[in-house]
């Protein structure tokens, strides 16, 4: 199933992850509704996940980490439809930031992703069809809930951190906001409150480039084996643009030429740039699924965590005793840290414990994504700190005995099978 | 021919004033040709433009406007196809900055435009068929050349001033560049001596959405009666992002909805910024050629001014006499600040004459094209200094008798007559 760089990812692949997904699985029957902020009950439905490191006997060990937009539960370990490393390989594992000689860490599949958590994708059992547009649209709210679900399936009350960038930081906040008593430390990232006008405005663009695809055939591509490859790789280049600054494009491109000495005059790929976004469009295409990139950006758009306060978001947070870390980039200008300091503002007016960094770095939004030190000893230490409060043992030759046990599947009995 | 808001314009009429503009043309047969970057000569070829106000006795009060990326030559006057007014009416007109009771303003549609200058929405009278992607790719050098034809036509050696912002401000620089003698001040606003590797990324987006369009037919959409539009509308959706700060989105749209008092979860536009986009791709498809959009950002992607100075922007500009005035707004992402200072330290390294302004405005880059009285202030000042050293009168119930001619035509035996 493995794709070497280069070979192109089968449909079968693909359908098979969203169906069948290599990672372990939480299927919850119809008698375990996922209830929805659109007003129905998702049923029946499942949750792709991996973990890494071990639970320890207390559970008081658990870190959930929520991935971003295009994001999949493959964290620390390769994906296994691109055979790539996991996409925070040198965030977390054994002696890294999120040290999981430490700590015991999951990641799951959001709902609408297309890597084995119920999305548009995914075959609806009730009717041995693909959900295409059939499923309904979905919040971070909900991915938040469908959450929440699965750590009660792993026995896990409250979990001592929930980290996350960009729309994986939006899910931190709604943690936070949704399950205060289950969330000891929390680590936004490059995120904010809500989604602003302009963010909007670049998914959208996306989802038109997307829905003007004749081969999306209004959503029910699958059915006819066909795909919207053209429309899915300008939407992922327009928002490629977005997750890099001026500054880096120009460091990392500059007006270059691509194999060339000299211009063509012709609409090739002159620049570097241009066959750089070309290259993203397509190896994007070959892994992820045109409707779920309209359902996840769609989830994006809503999020507007102090609307359901009227607006006031102080309110969101108000007697959280929560240990909040928020980090922004200075260089990112699709979430800037103005929205990062409207949470701290936030957190302030209600006395929450708050670390706030501003990190210097040239990459723009996709920083948190990349090698960038001082990300990772803020992380390193914050939840060295929050550990520390919560009695968590540091791992080392002189530790005492392994208190916990492997997880890496859930225990039975706390999973409740499929039906 | 006009069309009043909300009526869609017909194909045949957007075909004709390709052809056949509203406005005054000059053809140029194939005895003139022009000479382009690519290497190739052009010919025939036509350059469609408008007047305003009166060419002097003397012929030194004639100022070249050079329009924006979709711009045209109705600077200041109704357009022949959407009824809308001039798109710099604020800044063109008697009394206005650009007072057409003292100057005598020349504006031209740019080489690879759709209204009446030869682009490939044109027919080539050589082959009674649409030019297409047959014509040659241009630069801004080349439009700049085209542009002094037509100067050459009208029979004026000398400008008293090139204006322009954005492209129209790549034009400004490439004129005082290539023609230094014949530019006697320069305006350009919210541009820079290149195209930034950013620019590049969101052009060629834009550029895959027409080229991924099946009606965009490999470019001979024309032939076949079909076009692109929904390519196009996405292009000009994701670059009128860009027009736009972040700011600005916010102010005007925040995250309101569109009619509705709650989200619908789905995707039709829930957002005012959603509905706005929608309309802004749709308006601009009805008035603009898709190839046309691929030859004008590829000609901007081209521009880089120092390159042919062995990337010494200073050495452009050395031994130059034009006055120059350049401006920038601070909330301007596509163009930063940045772009203008260069061309200022340019000029100030070859002890130039220029003025410096960052206007302070939230609206982005559209600023230049809107109600900015800073704006204005700025270039009506610096016009009036210059025009002061060039010795031409102010306008005024007690000036002198009217000397100049109307020259909304250009007179015979200056003009080229086609063929």
């Amino acid at each position: 199933m493995t794709s070497q760089d280069g070979d192109a990812i089968s449909d079968a692949a693909r359908l098979r992850e969203a169906d069948e997904p290599s990672s372990p699985v939480i299927r919850f029957g119809k008698d375990k509704p996922l209830p929805l902020d659109a007003g129905v009950d998702l049923a029946p439905w499942q949750i792709a996940y991996q973990t890494y490191g071990t639970l320890n006997a207390d559970k008081s060990n658990a870190i959930l980490i929520c991935h971003a937009l295009t994001g999949d539960q493959y964290v620390a370990s390769t994906n296994p439809l691109t055979g790539k490393p996991g996409w925070w390989s040198m965030m977390v594992g054994p002696g890294k930031p999120v040290d999981t000689d430490r700590y015991f860490v999951i990641c799951a599949n959001v709902l609408g992703g297309c890597m084995g958590t119920t999305g548009p994708a995914s075959t609806n059992p009730e009717t041995g069809k693909a959900w295409a547009l059939d499923m309904p649209l979905v919040t971070i709210r909900d991915m938040v809930r469908s959450q929440a679900m699965l750590i009660d399936a792993l026995g896990i009350e409250t979990l001592f951190a929930v980290i996350g960038g960009s729309m994986g930081g939006m899910q931190v906040l709604q943690w936070a906001a949704s399950y205060p008593e289950r969330v000891f430390s929390a680590a936004c990232l490059c995120a904010g409150a809500r989604h602003s006008s302009q963010n909007i405005a670049f998914h959208e663009v996306g989802r038109q480039a997307i829905m003007a695809d004749p081969d999306w055939r209004r959503g029910s591509y699958l059915e006819f084996g066909a795909r919207p490859t053209h429309g899915l790789a300008i939407a992922r280049m327009a928002a490629h643009v977005t997750y890099m600054s001026d500054q880096s494009l120009h460091r990392k491109f500059g007006r270059s030429l691509q194999d060339r000495d000299e211009i063509t005059f012709g609409f090739d790929a002159d620049f570097q740039i241009e066959s750089y976004l070309r290259h993203q469009g397509m190896t994007f295409v070959d892994r992820f699924d045109a409707n779920s990139y309209l359902y996840v950006t769609r989830a994006m758009d809503y999020f507007d965590l102090a609307a359901e306060y009227d607006g006031v978001l102080a309110d969101v947070f108000r007697g959280s005793r929560t240990r909040f870390c928020i980090a922004s980039v200075n260089s990112d200008w699709l979430f800037p840290t103005s929205e990062s300091r409207a949470v701290v503002h936030a957190l302030n007016a209600v006395a929450g414990s708050v670390s706030f960094v501003e990190i210097d770095s040239p990459r723009g939004h996709d920083a948190f994504l990349l090698d960038e030190p001082e990300l990772f000893n803020m992380v390193r230490g914050f939840l060295k700190g929050a550990a520390g409060a919560r009695g968590i043992p540091a791992p080392g030759p002189d530790r005492g005995p392994e208190m916990g046990v492997r997880a890496a599947a859930p225990q039975s009995g706390e999973v409740k099978a499929d039906g």
